[in-house]
């Protein structure tokens, strides 16, 4: 039933999310109780130019 | 001045998101009261290699 | 597997989100192709005091 | 800490998109003390046939 | 259209949201060239204890 | 710079929360490479009048 999602700058490969999502969902398994068939995961990439922080974009840093 | 998001995975045609914003405007205006013209719809496209359940990506399932 | 999100001003009653969720859950599922069993729908209340649209609160206007 | 999220339509240029970043980060930090390196901006861009209103996909508006 | 979600540690007072909303309408505006009729804020506010930080509750900090 | 949000129904402890924000925080720093100090953890409550799945609100089933 925890829905959990990731939000992170683009450009991690197929197999760091592989390893992402296993791991995520056994941490959140075992510190709610939650089975991990209940447990979800979505990631979400984003681009440089789509993140700011300090009032300046990622791509400009 | 509901806001609805329908996060699914992708590969919907626009025959298919067309009727579902139709659909699901319906849908909230007749049970929540709020005139259709108020009722927003968003949608967001998953990727099979972003989405996880039990542990393991869409992808690879 | 679609997951929808309603976020709306605080105020509807139980019977109200029962509905919705019903109905809701209906119009994704005719119009995507997806079993109801597989759509999840999540509703969340928003206060006046935390709303606003053309610059001013909704508890302003 | 505050976390701002900026979702439009798409087809803002990067010089935009820079503004805005550095305008709404300037907005939030006056009005909530936070200081300006605290203050985290993400954008998200929608397409017209992801976004309706009143029931109708914006594309075909 | 831009629809803008500020996430933020609860406490800050009702005069400190309704100036938020107002700044970050107009800093939305001048940067996009949407009309500020258009701009729509959401205010989310975070409890310490759901909250994190380098793998620490942010009322544990 | 990973940003996670863990959506769960309401009832977990602070101590499980606390848990959960440690955990999460390694599994997402050792996956992507980010250091734990740029892992943030956002935590939503729901209630089991705001979710619903099979078209029926949890607190019905």
């Amino acid at each position: 039933m925890p829905y959990v999602t990731v939000k992170m700058l683009e450009g991690r490969t197929e197999d760091q999310k592989r390893a992402l999502v296993e791991k995520v969902t056994d941490a959140v398994s075992e510190t709610t109780g939650a089975p991990t068939e209940k447990v979800v995961v979505f990631i979400e990439d984003m681009k440089k130019s789509d993140y700011g922080t300090n009032g300046k974009l990622y791509s400009d840093q």
